[in-house]
């Protein structure tokens, strides 16, 4: 199939552009370089496959062109800010970054009647939610402007379904992790303990938990529920059965990077920031009833994504 | 107290400007008169506690020197789009008039540490879910372009309240009546028997059912939300119990026409226009709980509505 992948030089769709050139498929990648990296995508330099377009895709008109020339089928819009604490300060970040571009991913594929989309949501649309998270949930009260742009994407989408007759995937991902990554408590962990080895300040207590996603599962599992799941609107929740404290994270990181007697010093609190959601797990039943579940647990995607930074992954 | 009414000259925002005033309170009326009409608050002229500024929200930098010169202490949000079909076929109308508007009153918000918003939202933001609609209930997934800008709306405000220090009270309203109101089904109705006294088209099959609320009712409920729920966000059903179905509306309008004999001819189907939910009832267990209920029923609404656009407001 021919193929749009916007934010594809980034963590996510550049993973994403691997599993769908190696399925045999046209791939069009659309980033902007802002978050994206060319070395994510360099391998593929040459695939008479893929092409490659340096573009911000909130230039609607340039990005209506794109549409034009290659008669996409599907778009997987996978461009977006993926530094919730900048968001937390400029309001325009996730604006502009993650409702915007969903917003004119939409026109372009109104103008040139493409009818199929597969967005990358996110758990942060349940805001501070305790209950068991299933997809069908309420209320939706993000409490980060990343979730709030996250949310506000999802019903511009879901909108479309009606009134322009597209067809959406949507998938909302917890923390995931792994190769190419650009955030997250373990590179900070790395980044402290790479500067002084004998202590480690961890923000908040230590025991916000959460489920992290290999990177590989969530791209597996974006791929089976894209084939598997065939009303108009499709809507899951990805991730995994486990969960990780950010304590087990800076013994992860500890142990890989061979040290020992590391002081951890905690700031204090439940959160590690505004907009940091502390406990956190939802229900993966219905990709489950699908047929699909994540290899890894949460502590062996930890792991990996680490041995992956620290260069030794296998 | 201080307050900023966006959308003030429009049918809601100029009753709630109405109440407002009587209650003593300084009301600024932001207006672009691009919906609102000045005969709508012409009464007030002369009023010291009232003042009107005709602006489009949208330019941030003019509406952050109002907020500079005005030192809000309360925003009623009540600018937006109120033409859900206009919004089907182009995707900006509701964009920039139901949701940049919001964003662009969070901006001042910040900017100007105003710290409290009321916030007309929709019972739009439950799509077609069947369940009974709680204020809790999930999934989110708007079939409009409306509903979906007001979803984002809250999806931000949400956000603010976490990360900005506001306080938020959200109100869902169904579809509201009564003087000064510009759209709807009674209006076509109207004005289609004014032409031909004897034969109405009426989109759909007529069964299309929903609750028609009275605009003072809704007013009164804004105002009992707003000073009796005191938690960071509140939200909130608003509605009537009961529920009018388009026949019924038709009836009415001939009724109170003083016609007979008129034939009604359906278009068929079960909605009258790609967005339009076709039944539709909330909970409004919440509101009640607070002690609030409308005094009208929906049939008396949608009479009082007829009447008044008849001319034969009592």
């Amino acid at each position: 199939m021919n193929i749009l992948v916007t934010g594809g030089a980034g963590f996510i769709g550049s993973h994403l552009c691997d599993m769908l050139l190696e399925e045999g498929h046209r791939v069009v990648c659309v980033d902007d370089l802002s978050l994206g990296r060319l070395e994510n995508i360099a391998h593929h330099t040459g695939n008479p496959l893929f092409s490659f377009i340096e573009l911000n895709i909130l230039k609607t008109d340039q990005l209506n062109t794109v549409f034009k020339e290659h008669g996409f089928e599907h778009v997987f819009h996978m461009a977006a800010n993926s530094d919730i604490q900048q968001g937390a300060s400029d309001l325009n970040i996730d604006l502009e970054k993650t409702f915007m571009t969903t917003f004119s991913i939409l026109q372009c594929m109104k103008n040139n009647a493409v009818k199929n989309i597969v967005f990358a949501s996110s758990s942060a649309v349940y805001g501070e939610n305790t209950a068991p998270l299933t997809e069908d949930t309420g209320p939706l009260f993000p409490i980060s402007f990343y979730g709030a742009a996250k949310l506000a994407s999802e019903a511009y989408i879901s909108a479309a379904c009606e009134n322009v007759g597209i067809r959406a995937w949507i998938f909302r991902f917890p923390n995931v992790v792994g190769e190419r990554a650009t955030h997250g408590a373990m590179f900070d962990f790395i980044k402290k303990l790479q500067q002084n080895p004998h202590k480690l300040e961890i923000l908040g207590d230590g025991t916000q938990t959460k489920p992290y996603l290999y990177v590989k599962d969530l791209v597996d599992g974006i791929m089976f529920g894209w084939k598997n799941a065939h009303d108009a609107l499709n809507y899951f929740n990805l991730g995994v059965d486990s969960a990780t404290d950010v304590t087990t994270i800076a013994e992860i990181v500890v142990e890989e990077m061979g040290l020992a007697d590391v002081e951890f010093i905690y700031t204090g609190g439940d959160r590690g920031w505004v907009g940091d959601v502390p406990k956190f797990q939802y229900s993966l039943r219905k990709i489950n009833a699908l047929g699909w579940t994540a290899r890894r647990t949460s502590d062996e995607a930890v792991r990996c994504a680490v041995q992956a930074e620290l260069g030794k992954a296998r």
